[in-house]
């Protein structure tokens, strides 16, 4: 394990919220993989920088219209492997057939669930494309999972997740769960961003026991006052909504999405800040890719360059 | 693995989009039965050029009455093998009682899934008809699965797929999937042949992990606008058309299906257009078997003389 | 195998369809139990006579009231031995508890699935009762299963159909499919009973395999005109309506099933006129135990002479 | 199926002995694979020309000193491929590291037991070193078994050949038995190689269901008179020998095996009149890559020359 | 994938032996498990550095007298933590109790069968003391399996190697062949170092399909005599033993093991030659632990100098 170093002079008190590796109980195969995902690869201090590209299955190639050349999937890989990602994730086909000569030296996440957004959201239901043994047997060092919480078809989703996490726990696999707030009864109840919802998801994902939690910063809207008491009456700010979902999420590790293309303040402000707030890293697709590849190159090393601020 | 030949003087530049079965990263199994598909059967140059007869299931007697001979499924196998087909696809019983004195000249492409169009298409679903292991049993060369993409019921599907594709990877059999947009969400947005359906069809297929994916031409029609942004304002003409869901299916061969029968010459402009923007075959039913024998001959003759200009 | 005797003098050019034992590719344990049942039971020329008694599941005790002996099932297996049928088709309860004095002297046809009439027909699915591994070890010669062709529930149906389809593969044992059109999307298309519908039928349990289809035969009313083309606008007569489901069939044999009881005569009618356009046999039930067992004796013995004359 | 051609010139009346794949009883899966190894590749007329590379299990590396570039095992590759053989024959690891490039275009048998002559060959026994799984899984068409019939060990040998041939069954893949006479009492009993050993050794297969036997040619030797009579007492010539051999051999085609190196015209007799014979094919391993490359496509194509008028 | 560097300049011309891992066909599986242990760990240039602690079993505690501290196996993952080696390899208890800190730093190769020397060798076989299955849940690089090479048990140790070499393909795990020729027949033909068993050693593990194999450097010996031919005559010395050997090898990389303990400038010497000869690396235990630590550490430095001059 990677000696934990001193404390750098930006860390907040607020970010000691954070898990360390060495710290948690872990199977020996979990704790190899994730020692691999964060010491290993890319920044190799503890904190993770992951490149996802399964757009294209959640959103259909209207994504790649951005920036053309992003549509071909090596196009992410080469990033993953030049920027020095410490991971990629993505689904089953684009590991398949293009990992070739990425294996070893991009880590994998294989997503295994997924959907089109052809039809509603309002029984969201994400299914398996792919299962931890295919995991296992690609080298990849950890599954993604994309867990629809407060979805009326939650026990479908859950009955899935319970198959999925006991093959982790039986392979030594590490577990990351994309927990999203979805259906139309989160709609009713301030919707899929609100305090309200991620709060819940972040405690949802973490009771089923995932070892990393993916979440959507949370965003105030009109609809706040829908929420159940007393989120609908909370006071907060990003900073202190950032710390809240952080705080929920216990012992699994944090990563924040980044979510549409913004800005590269915007994009380095949300890094900062979730990372102050006691993240373990940050999973950038769109705003990364949907950038020509030098430009892509360039913000990514100026995000490592504040991670680098941030070790465990 | 056949040596690659010179480009011919019709490929555009647009064919090196063309996946070329040397240069990709498949087992010993898929490779093995690829080549017999693409090089030791019918035109032996690469491209694909295969004759469906699933419609009997698909759309019910009925296709056969424009050429009644057709109805005998060894009309089919018949003229497979004369006209020098590469495969054949076709259901379990048409293979187990019609393919004795074809074995292994004539190479099977198991269709494994399918439907009636008795009842509507709102929430599609195809479901098996057999299996990976049958079709190893039988010798088959590859399996064909019809995906329905964006189906209400996709998560049925996707599922049923992920024992397909896992079984495929066990025996080394490779996976045709037939990518078909389908279902009410799908009408609402363009419709099944509009290039926002396409073109998402064959991504997802592709990030599925097919080896091959039959995708239908994109047609413009009154419903264009009801497309998601961008491609209700796309520009685009039949050819750029082609080219993009080419493009999508990335490290995926693309064959595309003739659909109901149209004029030889409008058949041969589909086969040419097809193949100049990066298509790896053809597979035409109806436009073949709906004709007397010694027409379905003629013009297969035709199609294999402009296929033999795109070798890979 | 029986030699092939010569073609009687009634049999017409149309007689040509049927298949033969002999000339079909089948495994030798599908090939031993049918040339039992073909050839060394009953007619013993290769023509089928079988006595269903299903209906007490299908439709009821209702059934019974108009001949009450019959209510007893010993009733059937007496007249099935009595009347020399090639064999009897019944459930796995029948067969366990009345089956000991007739073993190996009336052949069984252990049909697997059923439902009761009780709910409604419009999304008719038809549930297992036993298993093809039951009917290996009562020593059945075949199984039936009833498919409901174009029921908004036929992905369930098709996937129960595919394990037993697979298993009668694994244990050489015929499978006989009852091809019912049922559902609501069928009746909006012309009725169960069209010359669309019983065709489809018949085509799709070829394509799945069947080795045996009993069909109904295909009935004019007023819905026709709710085909779909060119059924709608169909020219046929109930000779050339037969001839054409029995082509659609190909070479899976054909048994025309008597419906409910009619006259003696109709239903010699029936017999013939099935039998010259290319049926392999009859399966009629309550024409025959809802009469007393010396009139079903003896209706049996005319429809025996009849069939007597259509060898194969 | 290709046409039987007619019987070339040198047929003798004993070819009639030889099984035609066309007449043969088997299951869809073997009739594809063997119709591929005896009519898609190699001579392709019925005939078979198998190139084995197994003797660095069964004899060591000390079979490569007479020709060193035959160590690699890519030579015996090239020169399947560029001889145009039939088939190579091998272990799982020569295909799995070599196979590459050659995957479709010469057709694997997988020889899936082995041993090595360290020990003494007492009580010979040749383990599994893959299954018919494997052999699926690679695209093989058919696998090679070792049956030391007669060994003190023949209970192990058959109770493992068991579960070759029902898996070669369910899986519709060739089987070909290496069917060779060993251990203390077949030497007792005038040894290997003797009439009554190998004619032993033709019948067992045969009954075990062997769909190709690989025999040695019988040689006499000063011990025949300890065979059991009346092979004691036998008149035979090196004609007859063969004959009878393939005749016990019945429906099971034969190949003969070349042993180790003789002359080029030895060679070419012994491959003349085990054809004449009644042989459907020759696996001639040492005899053709213990020379240089050159040498042994001369050798090929001579051999060749003369199986071209034996179709069948 | 690494670069493949230019060659340096000690690299003879035998070098060209080497398999480098981007060329060879493997799943991703082991392509990925190979690439972290050849280019991401240790020597991280292509080149294996691995420290072995199965003398436990294999010899019992009596190899720790000559440096106790090296009894307590933290002792071995401290010194392979340290000394930076390539992986380290060990027994399933070894792994599971005091993996904990260095999980993920330091690649485990699961060694997993093994026996004590108590009763004699005569008939040699290494039973299981865990299964591939044990190693992914470890998250383990690789497994390592002792086959003994013409042992009179090598049909238990073919058939318990079928089951490891198959979970190693499902998993896609990497397979280390410890190919040691043992037993009374090898003792009677040279004994198991003579060239001749070494030789044949190499061979046996190839054909099996052995991704990495480690062997001893062939000895020269009074009993060379009574080698089978060709070998009883050969010419050869140090470097053209270990070229011989490697080149049986093939495409499996070969790893040289150190023995029991020479002195410095012997285990520098063998390191050199092995290497020139085309070895990919080094396995060498006793020589390295039975040594203090600061020594131990020393002399792996020396090792490791040489061994960057060898990238691959």
């Amino acid at each position: 394990m990677a000696p934990k170093t001193a404390v750098p002079p930006q860390a907040s008190a607020t970010q000691a919220l954070r898990p360390v590796l060495a710290d948690l109980d872990l199977s020996l195969g979990k704790r190899t993989r994730l020692h691999r995902l964060l010491y290993e690869h890319g920044l190799r201090n503890g904190t993770l920088m992951v490149l996802p590209i399964d757009q294209g299955i959640e959103h259909g190639p209207l994504n790649f219209f951005a920036n053309p050349p992003s549509k071909d999937p090596k196009y992410q890989w080469e990033l993953a492997a030049e920027g020095g990602y410490n991971a990629i994730a993505c689904h089953w086909g684009l590991a398949r057939m293009y990992m070739k000569e990425y294996a070893g030296r991009v880590p994998l996440i294989l997503k295994i669930n997924g959907k089109t957004n052809v039809p509603s959201d309002e029984s969201a239901f994400s299914a398996l494309t792919a299962t931890v043994e295919d995991a296992v047997t690609l080298g990849a060092d950890a599954v993604g999972y994309t867990l629809y919480v407060g979805s009326p078809r939650q026990d479908d989703d859950m009955l899935q997740y319970l198959e999925v996490r006991e093959a982790c726990e039986r392979w030594g696999m590490p577990l990351v769960v994309w927990a999203y707030p979805r259906g139309s009864a989160i709609e009713k109840k301030g919707g899929r961003d609100s305090i309200y919802a991620v709060d819940y998801a972040a405690r949802l994902a973490h009771e089923l026991g995932a070892d990393i939690i993916k979440l959507n910063v949370p965003v105030k809207s009109d609809k706040d006052a829908q929420q159940p008491k007393p989120y609908n009456e909370l006071e907060w700010d990003y900073e202190s909504g950032v710390r809240r979902v952080v705080e929920t999420a216990g012992r699994s590790m944090v990563l924040f999405s980044g979510g549409s293309k913004v800005s590269d303040e915007d994009l380095l402000d949300k890094a900062r800040v979730t990372m102050e707030q006691g993240s373990t890293g940050l999973i950038f697709g769109r705003n990364m890719w949907q950038r020509p590849m030098d430009e892509a190159l360039a913000l990514t090393e100026r995000i490592k360059d504040l991670l680098r601020r941030f070790p465990a």
